[in-house]
């Protein structure tokens, strides 16, 4: 019955017909998605939910930039499963580590890291995340996904935030004993500033400040925190430098304005939190000197400031970090990953750590076979020159965008990017859902973001030769959309 | 300069000094927890949060029950990473498996489940998972870890509430805009009804129903939602039916006043959380009646019955779920796990599925090498009859534990549990976390929970004759202590 499922669901023809393209969909949205959403989750043997299904794949016998579909279909894989596929699939170096038997007992031992961690887990911290600190972090605190690494970066800045309104770390008799009923002062009412466009994961913390989609919220009670204008800028960021500045200026002002509006409110704004490239959102991007002037606004009024890299962190804009562009000594107060770190967690200053055991705290705290892979992954970085590699063929990433954008006006606009983190729109949703249809089925796979962009998120590995090969496809693609 | 740092904190004369006992600490709490504390998570090369660290651990060398530590050490497990091990470590059929190439793309290739799950993820399922469906339910859905679990089966309550009160499926576009903006319609005022004592998780959502201490909650924002109390009962419960059945009874009252209360305040309940035992809040039980009785009460107000089995699951209560030992075909609507069965994840009835994709989701949603070894532990479970083996040792703890509270009356009490998932309480908070050093110098590790219990908490494969170690053991602490 599973094979007759498989049979039926994941051959070419069928997927098709019942997919929807590999990105998130909308509560409102037309064109093919809508033959999955009505198929619905009760078809597949009603186990699991499966109306997001792209297709179902195999692993074994994908390699680098190739996803295989269970029918053999071969693709070039330019989404790499949300963009957390760091060196592409079934890299030698990984084999050759999961391999060894020196690492069977990480695999089947999983430890309650924040109490019994294994002998070797500083090492490997050393030799993975600690090896890539941001600039002014020597700190980090192991998660296993990305929502609960906000969860708890949250967490951190409000602990920081209200031991630094007390003046000391001593909570209250009233404290203690608020807080164990939900209410102030012992669970107080503050808030964390986010951006409209924003995705910061799903879980209700997190969701409050997650304002990318209406899919993602409805019907889940949220917080009532202040939300700020994203800078919607001109593309190319060149040429528009001015009315982009202004554009920055505004929102920048509108973020003090709110500051002091929810501090009025009694709902004091503990932490800003953002990404430096909207991701889920769109990708949006603003430029170094409009986060410089935002961590300076956080500094002034007393905020942390949080910067989320779960999408753009592990080298894909061709720094490790995005913020790096920015070029500062002191970017962020905290900076959380997940994805393509393969383990997901947060960097902080000193100041922000917890300031007693097992307030930042959970069974597992992370999985330390995720940085044996890590540690592994980031060898291959550097013995390839990887983010070398980003670099140059992002540039030609961006420029043949720039071509196709320019053979294709009614098409496609706003082409962007920084390394191979590159996104383009389309016309229309409609449009666009069609050109990611098409564009699998020449083998190509693509995500979209946003109301109507595609968002190109191929793993590291993915040369200026692979860039090629996508252009002239995604060339045809829109040929025969024309 | 790390050696240098295992060396000084490692070594058994050290850990006695610097380490905290295996279970959670709380902000006031006295005693040899202190020393930790004071030493402060400033001190171990200023990397991690390391406030919590009993000790560093050399899992290679550790087998079945027995954990190791890195000075070779070798104590008997009885906490197991707070109840997350489930056939003991380095089991050879787990080794065997993780040695198989067949195994090693599923170690190297983590796929985006939600969209692109592997070839064998249905049959990994089945083996796994849906083998051990609870009563009423053929749907599961894998998350990450148990905090993540808990938030995503809020999220489907608040859903299915939602669509309930709209008498269809589709959102208007006020709900669509209000959510964006964390308001309402779109972001309802809908609550979750919890228990004092209750640990469901430490994520924003999670937290708003925990109740176990202030440590887990202290300065971070809540929810306004109702938390009703779990009954005190007297043990062991079949001495005291009468008294105990009061308890509940009056506990039952204070539900439906709470759930008539949220209504008249337009917080409506969409869902009653509860554990079968709670285990971090003290291992409180309560009687099959009171979870009957609930169930019905939660069904007549229209609010949906999630059982966290987050702890309780697995198998240690002598059935693989706990609330088997209740006897009812439709237990709950939604049941969610993580720990001992390795990957998190909930199940839950159909009408309890979204009604549209991506509105449950994250990038994992769960991790396809968790599922392969979970199959594995579930033939083990099956081919060495552990549930029999757990129910014999079980049997033999409680009584043995019966016997020392006799025997030590002013310092033990309340002995009870269910399978090996037993707990007693001691005198005070003090004498509690003194017995839980000196056991562990004598080679038993042991974890608290509550404000003075001790909690058993072996794996599967703990035996009749790691009973009477243990008892042997723990009677020399106590005498010594008398």
């Amino acid at each position: 019955m599973l094979k007759l499922f498989l049979q039926t669901h994941c051959s070419r023809a069928a997927t098709s017909l019942t997919s929807v393209p590999a990105g998130p969909t909308c509560v409102a949205s037309r064109g093919p998605l809508c033959v999955c959403v009505g198929l619905g989750p009760r078809s597949y043997l009603g186990i699991i939910n499966v109306g997001a299904i792209n297709f179902f794949c195999n692993y074994e016998e994908s390699r680098g930039n190739y996803l295989v579909d269970v029918d053999g279909n071969r693709m070039l894989d330019i989404y790499t499963q949300i963009s957390s596929i760091p060196i592409g699939y079934n890299h030698p170096a990984l084999l050759k580590l999961m391999s060894n038997p020196n690492n069977l007992s990480t695999l089947v031992n999983r430890p309650a890291l924040g109490i019994l961690p294994p002998e070797n887990f500083p090492d490997k911290l050393t030799e993975s995340l600690l090896s890539m600190s941001p600039s002014g972090m020597t700190r980090v605190q192991t998660m296993a996904c990305g929502s609960c690494s906000n969860e708890n970066a949250f967490k951190a800045m409000f602990i920081w935030y209200r031991n630094k309104e007390r003046g000391h770390n001593t909570p209250s008799e009233e404290d203690l004993s608020s807080c164990m009923v939900n209410q102030a002062p012992g669970c107080p009412d503050l808030s964390i500033l986010s951006f409209m466009g924003a995705f910061h994961g799903r879980t209700m913390g997190c969701l409050a400040t997650t304002h990318s989609k209406a899919i993602h919220k409805l019907d889940v009670p949220s917080f009532d925190w202040p939300i700020a204008p994203f800078p919607r800028l001109q593309y190319p960021l060149e040429e528009f430098s001015r009315e982009n500045a202004q554009e920055e200026a505004r929102c920048l002002e509108e973020v003090e304005d709110l500051i002091v509006k929810w501090r009025q409110k009694g709902k004091p704004v503990a932490g800003i939190v953002i990404e430096p490239i909207q991701a889920e959102g769109g990708d949006n991007h603003a430029s170094p000197d409009f986060f410089k002037s935002l961590r300076n606004i956080a500094r002034k009024h007393g905020c942390a400031f949080h910067v989320d890299e779960v999408q753009t962190g592990g080298g894909a804009t061709g720094k490790m970090w995005a913020h790096e562009h920015w070029g500062m000594d002191d970017p962020a107060d905290i900076v959380s990953f997940s994805k393509k770190l393969l383990t997901g967690g947060y960097y902080h200053r000193d100041e922000l750590q917890a300031d007693k055991p097992y307030r930042i705290f959970n069974t597992w705290m992370g999985d330390p076979s995720k940085n044996l892979i890590l540690a592994e992954v980031l060898n291959v970085i550097r013995r390839e020159n990887l983010l070398e590699e980003v670099t140059r063929s992002g540039k030609a990433l961006l420029n043949g965008l720039y071509d196709l954008q320019a053979q294709y006006p009614g098409m496609l606009s706003r082409a962007r990017g920084q390394g191979t983190f590159c996104a383009i729109d389309i016309c229309d949703d409609a449009t666009r859902n069609s050109i990611l249809l098409k564009a699998r089925d020449k083998g190509v796979l693509l995500g979209g973001c946003g109301d109507r962009s595609i968002r190109f998120r191929p793993s590291l590995v993915f040369k200026e030769y692979h860039v090629h090969i996508f252009l002239n496809i995604f060339n045809e693609v829109l040929a025969q959309h024309k």
